[in-house]
């Protein structure tokens, strides 16, 4: 089943390299695609002019397939009074670090949802595939895609999620387990998280929907992604394990932070940018269990001043503010260049 | 390396019947037994009395080994305070049912920790396995039992709980993960709950801790015991799974909810008995999604108030407030006898 997921994607082994937006580089994508599996960018974070010069890039680096992530969240449901409540909660923290919160936030992303000029650019540069996060586009930007021979995946937690991709002619369900790092998928933040794991997930999915499934949380090695084919799925994307690759665009901070001896924990937070996301246990996680995730704006409205507070703390030398992203699988991270660490997984796995 | 721990506990297969107390049963645990599984029994929440009648009976139906399960929780800190508000929050639900909650609460479960009598009548009785959940004992009770041929297992849900088993002179570790149906193992209720999935937490442990390894959680068919035995697992553990064998206590509401066609949703909830424990989703984990953890009295003090009111509930045909426990993979259930079930999972697992 998975060769068929290969030969939809043109690529050699079923192992994807995940988005991740910040951390993904096009140096890391074509690493991965040339060494036969499938790279990604995670463009959702920023303009359309900076999603075309990194899909040129890639396609200057790598001849083979690659995958362009967007986001597609709902517009943030503004709240004025609860904005202005999370700044003043966080000024103690920046006064802290002698600064000051920004005093108005701001919708810092565009959802690809109804963006026109993204939509025209990709249908234009035609990477072989596209990817969705937090939701799905209506039928008709699938089906221009679809024209233009590009390969569709959409992340799903639930199998309701799953059932709405399937219906709007999507081509492939990235199903992500409650172990992925970085932000959650679910298409509405303020429903109950079913917390499935990849593995009860991936099981789930392939009982009751026919499209290939991507298992996506927790994987980390050979061994693990032939359990996650064992269990029917049809390839496997792992994001954490390729975090100390050279090619990714990790900060010192971060690296250092992944390399330490100590035993990581992470934790599953809304208050760095306003959605649920794993991330290694850090002060801004802390702040907020204790703030509570109603007490938080909603995403990326947060982000804003998450950013802000990064960007801040880190001039200081601190780095526990900072957005790192980790999945349950962390503890068993290795540091080696991108098309190793892709040979090494094949090799593992029996592939 | 899974034959050893087979061999260690003189099972022929590596799966072991979760103990689920008030669900398992002296036919279940024979059943599993005798079919050459690890048949179970959860005596934690009843009397040494209970307990002995319990063991006996199950010897009773099978010449083969089983496992006693027993509940290892520190005593509860109890809050007054906090007690009569939980009472008094839940005075309009007892009242829409016609009734009253009780005017105090009870600490209505005795822990195996300092129960000399309980230890005696093991010692006495020798079940081939014992087993430990949110705790493990001091190592001079490990090695009573160890002296009298005892094989001890314990349930970690974190690396720290396992280096603590391990330490203790226990023979192996069950690696609960995040999925699993029921009460958390966690040894300490009030810690940050690493949220561990069983796929995460078995590749974690399989790295840091040399004894053997069940994992438990989310896993219902072959295919998923085959994977988790990839990743290094030396047996499984499955409880959700055996729900519907006609030998499972499992009362008649909650095997038509499980029978019901709808898809359904757990949630790790501490509002039915004081701990975290995933349950289908239900009115009791509604309430506890709107009162929020610190709301709800400790382990198992909050117990005592769930039961009357699950019990008064359920006189009016309710449902809604029963511990309906269950893993995640719960809508992979099937129904059939156990010994049936484990031929199943023997067969698809290739075993």
């Amino acid at each position: 089943m998975f060769r068929s997921l290969t030969q939809l994607l043109a690529i050699e082994s079923p192992v994807i390299q995940a988005p991740m937006a910040g951390v993904s580089t096009p140096e890391l994508a074509a690493a991965v695609s040339n060494a036969g599996g499938l790279g990604s960018l995670g463009v959702g974070a920023g303009s359309v002019e900076q999603a075309r010069t990194a899909i040129l890039k890639t396609r200057g680096l790598t001849s083979r397939s690659f995958n362009v992530n967007l986001f597609c969240h709902d517009a943030a449901l503004r709240d004025e009074e609860l904005e202005k409540t999370w700044i003043e909660s966080l000024r103690p923290v920046f006064a802290g670090f002698g600064g000051s919160p920004p005093e108005t936030l701001t919708e810092i992303y565009q959802s690809f949802i109804g963006h026109e000029a993204m939509l025209a650019m990709l249908l234009e540069t035609t990477p072989a595939a596209v990817s969705f996060h937090f939701g799905v586009p209506e039928r008709n930007v699938i089906q221009a895609l679809r024209e233009r021979g590009i390969v569709t995946l959409a992340t799903a937690t639930c199998l309701d999620e799953a059932a709405l991709i399937a219906e709007r002619g999507v081509d492939v369900i990235v199903a992500q387990g409650y172990e992925a790092g970085g932000h959650r998928g679910m298409f509405d933040p303020l429903a109950l998280d079913t917390q499935l794991s990849t593995f009860a997930l991936v099981q789930l999915l392939k009982k009751h929907v026919s499209l290939p499934i991507v298992a996506a949380g927790g994987i980390m090695d050979g061994a693990g992604i032939h359990a996650m084919l064992t269990i029917g799925a049809d390839a496997v994307q792992l994001g954490t394990a390729f975090l100390l690759c050279p090619e990714s665009a990790t900060d010192e901070g971060y690296r250092d932070r992944l390399k330490s001896s100590h035993m990581h924990q992470t934790d599953m937070t809304h208050a760095i940018s306003g959605r649920a996301a794993r991330s290694l246990d850090n002060d801004f996680c802390r702040a907020g269990r204790s703030a509570g995730k109603d007490a938080v704006p909603a995403y990326p409205v947060a982000y804003d001043i998450g950013k802000a507070l990064a960007a801040l703390a880190k001039t200081h030398g601190h780095q526990g503010y900072s957005a790192h992203w980790a999945g349950q699988g962390v503890n068993l991270i290795r540091e080696m260049p991108a098309a190793e660490l892709l040979q090494t997984l094949v090799r593992e796995a029996g592939l």
